[in-house]
């Protein structure tokens, strides 16, 4: 089964994977040289770009790959961010989920192939360092983190009376009329409590997500006879599932379904509404950019890639409830529906039992943890967690082996607990 | 005849093209919506998106159809240019080639196409103009503007004794020992006085450069059938006809011959040297970009993409013989080598009866006359013209329907000349 750009998962077959170390893209040599020895090139037609250890290299070069279009930053000085390192994180210590032995911070960055990590802390940077592939000025494949940014653009439109979250999508982009969509509100897309037959079990060869993949492939042409062409075609035929508003069910279609109302909503593609309104105004140092279809429409579902710096921006800025320099950004009401968090009932419904007590809202994750933390989440184990009481920012830009976060979470999550702890001490 | 990445010409069929004012690629909406409606959207496949006049919107959007390697202007602030704007520019008439009256300046900026204008004076922005689907923020396929971005890295390398002009091309790339390019010197490749059998004529469906625009596709797997796969395996294929040293013939593949050579002479890949040596230290507003190949090879022959101002920034400094704000960012040597000019005589023998007078050195243009200007030029109009006697440097950024300069040049070099001895009138 190719790895198709939508369905990016690593499939790393039946043996142990490289250690972080192992496996870092840098000594494996892909695609360096001019040209590179064939057997270190890798391709989006055989899915040998997204099988592990390829992919390490690959999540920061998307663009090598595949068409996109870009985030602008626009043309004025980046905003520099405020630095006070503090040495004494590596050693954190804080013991990983279902283990008996404690693990420190720094190692839990190789454990879990962490590729860049920042953390900010009251609005200083107190950690950053970088792995493998990534540099600083390096921008990363954020995949399912693209989400929040689609559910967060959604919560702005909302607060300014753009979108009505009780209108079915159909109101919005009427040739959802027909599909799963068409009856759903927005909030109920926005939240991921929708009813429908669609699989994202990338184990199964005959899941929907490989049609979605296809749909989603940039160099299709009308009446190749594969199926529907572009992320908006395939949206159109997914059919319903049980009741909409019922529970909370993880499926990318959401955000793509989400994507295309905000398009239509605002007037613009998604790739400017998010120049426009937030990349473009917070000092970024760096564009972003969205992978495409072969129609030009970004992947909302889980097509940004961002640099490191750039997306603590953007977490300060949510930390921040929306303000930037004192100008109100996002408005602050959106990121307080954010904060407050989605249906635990419904979550609860939908088996991540690792997860107790979470919720999803607007597209990011509530861990309704003592401290009120909230994620934006991808499946190779990228992360922006903010935790408002530590006053804390955590971004990790990450290349897992294994396409999951239950593969990740026991590394990272305690460990974010753990130096949030550790800062609420420091002065 | 599919256009391919490589050959990017314009195919206008034998109707008298649409006006400027008629192709705006805004109004004809291509690639507009979410999704575009059908017979707006354009492909790679089938050569749609580079026919006149979607190529209008293609030439600022060329990373949304193909893939690219970016070209990293760092992360430092941008260097403000300075501004002086000058009204009186518009109404400087001239008289085009072979034309009984006089035009504007202004009106000849519809007359070729033009997407983007900018004119510096000593210094300062005294014109800047956007049309069609540019904006001061977004990037331009330069096309074989390219060449001269080689062209100079080549004599960069050369002042600092990294490239010694008389060794034989494969004597730094190997590969290149049976191809024509083999006993080639570096000078020859960057003078482009090679003799090679090899056709670039657009018109002819068997031209040797369809062939080599299939090597560069980006979507190729090893073993297609279809011929060498990349820039570099195609390079390998080209054979000799006649001598080199005793003619000048305008052939991109030198270009990406010497890109090769530039890559395996410095270690690095040319859009990282180019971003290293020259895109990060000059306070480019914008990152640069390269289209590549299956296996990420920069197009160094016509594939790089950027923005008028950063352009004009590079102008500049080329001017300015290598200094930027007190740094010799450019060996002055390097700078003296492009404008002492080739041979005219090796010129004079490749059939340019309107450019008479005229040599090619470093992969520039130099026109011979009395203000001592020199070029680079893209296909479609793009140019880069500094004229030191009159301290002037303008790029332009154009998308004409015919992809050759004879369609360009009867309006723009006489107007470019005009506006020179307009501004040396000026205090």
């Amino acid at each position: 089964m190719a790895a198709s750009p939508v369905a990016l998962v690593a499939q790393t077959g039946e043996h142990k994977p490289l250690s972080a170390q192992e496996s870092d893209p840098v000594r494996l040599g892909w695609m360096q040289g001019t040209p590179p020895p064939a057997d270190r090139v890798l391709h989006v037609a055989d899915g040998s770009f997204f099988r592990f250890p390829a992919l390490r290299w690959s999540v920061v070069h998307m663009r090598e790959l595949l068409p996109t279009v870009r985030v602008s930053r626009g043309s004025a000085a980046p905003m520099a961010l405020p630095y006070a390192l503090d040495p004494g994180i590596d050693k954190v210590a804080f013991k990983p989920w279902h283990a008996d032995t404690t693990m420190t911070w720094e190692q839990s960055l190789w454990t879990n192939y962490t590729d860049g990590i920042l953390v900010m802390h009251r609005g200083r940077v107190v950690y950053e360092r970088y792995f493998g592939a990534l540099g600083p000025t390096d921008v990363h494949a954020v995949m399912s983190l693209t989400k929040s940014f689609t559910g967060t653009l959604a919560a702005m439109l909302l607060a300014e009376g753009v979108l009505d979250e009780h209108k079915p999508a159909a109101f919005y982009v009427p040739e959802l009329a027909g599909s799963a969509f068409g009856d759903a509100t927005v909030r109920q897309l926005m939240d991921m409590t929708t009813g429908l037959h669609y699989s994202e079990n990338y184990a199964d060869p005959k899941a929907d997500v490989w049609m979605f993949g296809a749909a989603g492939e940039p160099n299709r042409m009308p009446g190749d006879g594969r199926g529907p062409l572009g992320y908006c075609a395939y949206l159109e035929t997914v059919r319903k599932e049980g009741e909409h508003g019922a529970a909370f069910h993880y499926k990318t279609v959401n955000s793509d379904a989400l994507g295309w109302v905000i398009a239509r909503a605002s007037g613009k593609p998604v790739d400017e509404l998010l120049a426009e309104r937030i990349w473009g105004r917070i000092g970024m140092e760096q564009d972003g950019y969205y992978q495409v279809d072969a129609l030009g429409t970004p992947f909302t579902g889980g097509g940004f890639n961002a640099s490191l710096r750039d997306l603590a921006r953007f977490g300060e800025l949510i930390r921040d409830k929306g303000r930037h320099q004192g100008e109100q950004v996002i408005p602050q009401r959106a990121v307080e529906d954010i904060m407050a968090g989605g249906s635990k009932e419904a979550f609860a419904k939908s088996g991540y039992t690792e997860l107790r007590g979470w919720s999803y809202r607007d597209m990011w994750w509530i861990t309704g943890n003592a401290h009120g933390a909230f994620m934006a989440r991808g499946v190779h184990g990228q992360a922006i967690y903010i935790d408002p009481k530590a006053e804390m920012v955590i971004v990790r830009l990450a290349s897992h082996p294994v396409a999951a976060n239950t593969a990740n979470d026991a590394t990272s999550l305690p460990a974010y607990q753990a130096v949030a702890e550790y800062l609420m001490k420091q002065q």
